[in-house]
């Protein structure tokens, strides 16, 4: 910078218009290197539009104070810097004592100048990461004041602060407490050692291995800078289908340094443990999680790796499932091998976050009843730092799933949330689908575990069996693509866990909104169309690849693109047609009691709604029922008319979406306007491929004709087959 | 770009301020996605810090004006107003009418304002992609005149006069006539269609294979304008070691799109061949270059080619090399293979490039003179749109080796050059080596195939033996990563080729100079410390790996760190032990007469000179002899001491480079100024790993001390030989 400045000092430009340029930088132009390239996220702080908020902002703030030092809170200094000066289009400077009114002041509690404000009894329950933002009066003068009792929450305040100018919200007189409701609140990395992602459609992985620990790419402060501003506290950076050389000292040199950088930020570093570790790495000939050399073992490495990172976070573990080792290898318990890797970790504060998505081919059970019926019957038997993961669903990330009914059902143990939040079956980085639609309907969901008004969000939150342990993890849809998640749109939906994690209780309109304003623009022809087409595009993604219930009948191993012919594969229930179970008589997976009763793992009046054709809801019905091709709906068309109409409305919906964002096109930058417009092409092409595939072939079992109105597909059923994507990205090289 | 424009109206700033802006933005900021990250490559634009010049090009550049229109005279009249805007911080108009003096005038010949032009007669020398570039007078207007015959002239003309403002030449009287000495000039990217890259080491392919043809991501154009302002003109999008599928439909179509893309910067696309792809995705049993199916399979691709790439250039075959299919599988010659894909791209007027590096682990013959041996009896069997690919040397890619003995053997085929940009042997990209040095060496190196002055030069360029066709080619050192090249100072490698291809008669100092000046500051203090440290580089690695005329002993496969040690291989040349012969009488290869006699492969005198011991160049000694480890060294030393002061004289190079970037802080951006000194940080300690590693292994045979005098290696043997790199990046998944 500094070369820079004295380049400028010699030139003829003054002082003050090099001020001025820095802020007018703040909007994109069409250079190299310095277009909106997406990168910038939704921390972009241009020049507030609304000038009246402009003014009423320059008023309210005419410089900052932050008061205390650490690293935190110089990152909370510079992040006022540069948002408040982006925002304002003028520099904001940084005072260290309170002079005048207008004067914005962040710092802990503890802080000589805060240790004195009358609303600080507020703090006593806000937690460690909790913050108030209160317009106030101190010394006489009129200040915003962003104050937690502890640095994370000083910079989580500042972030908070930032939206609101972002989104363009008043300021006049500010009085808001906010604190998260979940602990653990954390992104899932499914990146391998080779920077392969494992299911990764943004390009590879953020995490050089080869350069670091020496090199640190700027980008691993950019990454801990954008979780931190939606209050994501930690990330587990190694794929869960493990590979034991990360526990060797030239990796965890690796991961220590990334926890250096995250530190500041609040986030800790997890890993994920192999479960054969100690035979792999280390010299044992065992992995017996009761056999004392191999707890020993596990206690050394915990040891050595908090050597390296003093704030580890702890282990992240998928045994027993897809081919992954186990405790059950040695005729153990889920229990057993959580505890052991718990009791490594106990003496550090470490936890054990233990997966619950395991299925066996050896079990001809339904594959959505396994993980209830291994983990309920181990409910109390974990020790106090292990945490069980359950996916939103009881298959695998579907755009449509029931909730999982081991939540509830495990009232002794904390229950973790896991979404998907990369699109593995959801078109992977070109198609535009809002996720927070999809994690709201999970999370509002009623288990009836303590009768009604028992939601998901409940479960995890740990309120309704009091559990101080509480997490919600998102498996990671960034990559090195420049703007992080592939599709511009796809940010939204990284910006949306986060901001739900920290409080489940605001709606999808609001993060839409927030997200559009802060991301897009906040021209109201810009918000309204958009939030709207975010809120509805979930549920576009579902009419054209699987409406009314039905569910993983994508492209065999890539899950790209629509399968349902899959069939013939290892696993039985690796492939589509054991899912769809569509025959002449009609098509659905019978879950109820006359079928694989999986309905029975809900509390009663879940199950008795989902068992009956009746009150099933139709979004369920091919989920639970095994239904006739003539069956009325409640539209009054036959099951099969009805899922010709939601396969067309889907590629409707897509198509407005296009017609909507031709509409953008004057309103926001002419490069994400050319992505999004190249993306959509895309999408409509492949929601049409995934109608026509999909009617076609469920033809050949209802022998009824796709009715008239609609219109025709363009290729055989035999072409549609024929398509194939052999380089397909995410999938494991070891698959 | 129009809605901020629109913003901007709306606020307070006024439309003056907003254009200083556009130039200052040119400028470097801090901010997130406006940081220095290297992402403009040479092509930075930054104001002119030099008064007196930027006074001199404002008079002399007031406006310009692109007489024509065409895609590529758009490129060019975008291309000067960015750049002079940036240079000259304020906005040049565009004139479409000549009115005043100090106008910038770029056009083709043909066009009405530069017809008449009195310099015209130059031009009829200067081929379809030359240029001048002259300060004239046109109807009275005092200008500067860019022109050309053709349209891609221009363009290169006009990165050429922006290249002097760059570099703050004086442009009071312009006289330049520019012409390429080398037809193809091309970059060669072994990038998988999995987008991982073979040797690759800047993160993974910019080709986004499953985006593609719908999805163009802006890097494909930012690529092509990157190449067009070096004269790059040629672009193999696939790796050498070729996968059939890349000839199929859905793969053609995405190639078409690149092409697209890249067609109006001047560069066209070629494919890599794989030999047996008639029989993997075509019906036949055998890809027998003689077998008239086979004939005909090629015949109707390269048709089926040529309907979505109307341009496309041709193809580039390895074949019958380290398993690669080819002629041989069906006892035909390499020149029966070329020639039948040549005769199916001639009506198109496409070329066939085809690899001489081919070495056969059933061949017991020193793996260096087997090229020379399969090709040199085949001078004049090849069409005359085959050209023979051959590598600066006759192993692969070493920090130093003698000149391909092919170069001037076979004067009836024209020979092209493959140097390899990519740093596979020089330590990936956390190395700063400058390779212009190296490139140069072997141009300028004598074959006396024509007697003395036969330079290599001189053979590629077509002049020694009148070849019309000429190549040159350069294994790509580009990536994902946001610099491209991974390390800031590989770019110059990418710049060095393309401006060595275009002319190789500049000097190492000269490309030095230029790069520096563009990419990092036009500072004489920045310029000539960087310049010097740059043209240091080579020899510096070199010495600290293979000095004295040592090869190929780098780690396994990977190639990444020292591997002297290694041996027991599944091929005898893919050890190291195979290359250094170190024994306890003396350490080398002799490949004179009484061993190999690879020198025999010579014109007499080079053979005479490589023969001697008294008269080998001391940098070739151990390639072409065994030596005793007490020989007199020129130096007075003995080899074996010589070895340990080599050795020793690399690292403390590296530690200079690490002193002279020190005193660069406040002179460079930040950013950079970080990432080099990290990265040199890495260098310095990968330099001693490698010194420390090879001294104590070849103590083993010489059981001779390390001079006391020099720095005692920190750890044993044993403790270096233990070093891995499990993941290390650039190895092809299928190798």
């Amino acid at each position: 910078m500094k070369s820079n400045i004295l380049m400028l000092h010699r030139s003829w430009i003054s002082r003050r218009i090099i001020l001025l340029s820095i802020a007018i930088c703040f909007l994109s132009f069409p250079k190299i290197g310095r277009s909106e390239d997406g990168y910038r996220l939704w921390l972009r702080y241009d020049l507030v539009s609304n000038n009246q908020l402009l003014k009423e902002y320059r008023t309210a703030i005419k410089n900052f104070l932050v008061d205390g030092e650490s690293p935190t809170l110089t990152i909370a200094a510079n992040e006022l810097q540069l948002g408040l000066t982006g925002l304002l289009g003028s520099p904001i400077k940084k005072i260290t004592s309170l002079s005048n009114d207008g004067t914005l002041i962040a710092g802990t509690i503890q802080s000589s100048l805060l240790a004195g404000i009358k609303e600080k009894e507020k703090l006593k329950s806000m937690g460690k990461e909790g913050f108030l933002i209160l317009t106030t009066v101190l010394q006489g003068k009129k200040v915003i004041v962003v104050v937690a009792n502890e640095d994370i929450g000083v910079l989580y305040g500042v972030f908070h602060f930032l939206r609101l100018l972002q989104t363009q919200q008043s300021i006049s007189s500010i009085n808001i407490e906010s604190k998260p409701k979940i602990n653990l609140r954390l992104l899932n990395h499914w990146d391998n050692l080779d920077r392969t992602i494992e299911r990764g459609y943004a390009g590879f992985s953020i995490w050089d291995w080869h350069k670091l620990p020496d090199y640190i790419d700027q980008r691993y402060y950019d990454y801990a800078r954008a979780n931190a501003s939606i209050g994501i506290n930690g990330s587990v950076i190694t794929n869960v289908n493990a590979n034991a050389l990360a526990l060797t000292p030239a990796y965890l040199k690796k991961f220590a340094a990334l926890a250096d950088v995250f530190r500041p930020y609040g986030i800790k570093v997890y890993l994920t443990a192999r479960f054969s570790a100690p035979m792999e790495i280390g010299e044992l000939a065992t992995a017996d999680p009761l056999d004392e050399k191999v707890q020993q073992w596990w206690k050394e490495k915990a040891k050595e790796i908090y050597n390296y990172i003093p704030d580890f976070g702890g282990f992240l573990v998928k045994a027993n499932s897809e081919g992954q080792p186990g405790p059950q290898n040695y005729k153990r318990t889920h229990a057993d091998g959580a505890n052991m890797l718990a009791d490594a970790v106990k003496p550090f504060h470490g936890v054990v976050m233990w997966r619950a998505f395991v299925y066996d081919n050896n079990v001809p059970e339904d594959r959505t009843k396994q993980a209830y019926n291994e983990f309920k019957p181990l409910d109390g038997s974990f020790r106090d730092n292990v945490i069980v993961q359950v996916k939103n669903g009881p298959l695998d990330f579907q755009p449509r799933e029931p909730f999982h009914p081991l939540f509830g059902a495990m009232p002794k143990t904390p229950l973790m949330m896991e979404f998907q939040i990369t699109q593995e079956y959801l078109g992977f980085s070109t198609h535009l689908v809002f996720l927070p639609s999809l994690f709201k309907e999970v999370l509002d969901a009623d288990t009836y575990n303590k009768g009604p008004g028992s939601a998901v969000a409940k479960i995890i939150d740990g309120s309704i069996d009091q559990h101080t342990l509480s997490g919600i993890a998102g498996v990671a849809n960034i990559g090195t693509d420049r703007n992080w998640c592939g599709h511009p749109f796809a940010q939204a939906n990284w910006y949306g866990f986060g901001r739900l994690a920290w409080d489940h209780q605001l709606t999808a309109v609001d993060i839409a909104q927030e997200w559009t304003r802060m991301t897009l623009s906040n021209d109201s022809e810009v918000v309204k169309p958009i939030t709207s087409m975010l809120l509805t595009s979930r549920e576009t993604v579902v009419n054209y690849m699987t409406p009314l219930g039905l569910h993983h009948i994508m492209g065999w191993s890539h899950h790209y693109g629509p399968g349902p012919w899959v069939k013939d594969k290892p696993r039985a229930d690796w492939t589509a047609v054991y899912y769809h179970r569509a025959d002449t008589a009609g098509i659905g997976f019978d879950r109820t009691p006359s079928g694989s009763n999986a309905v029975g793992q809900y509390f009663p009046e879940v199950e008795k709604r989902f068992s009956s054709l009746a009150t099933c809801p139709e979004e369920y019905l091919l989920w639970f029922h095994h239904v006739s091709w003539n069956y009325k709906m409640k539209s009054g068309n036959t099951l099969w008319n009805e899922l010709c109409y939601k396969y067309s409305s889907g590629i409707a919906a897509v198509r407005s979406m296009q017609t909507t964002w031709k509409s953008m096109k004057d309103k926001v930058d002419a490069d994400r306007y050319k992505q999004v417009t190249m993306l959509l092409n895309v999408q409509q092409q492949e929601a049409l491929q995934w109608r026509n595939s999909c009617l076609l072939y469920f033809q050949t079992f209802s022998h009824q004709p796709i009715p008239s109105e609609l219109e025709k597909p363009e290729h055989t059923l035999d072409y549609y087959e024929k398509l194939s994507y052999p380089y397909a990205p995410g999938i494991n090289p070891k698959w």
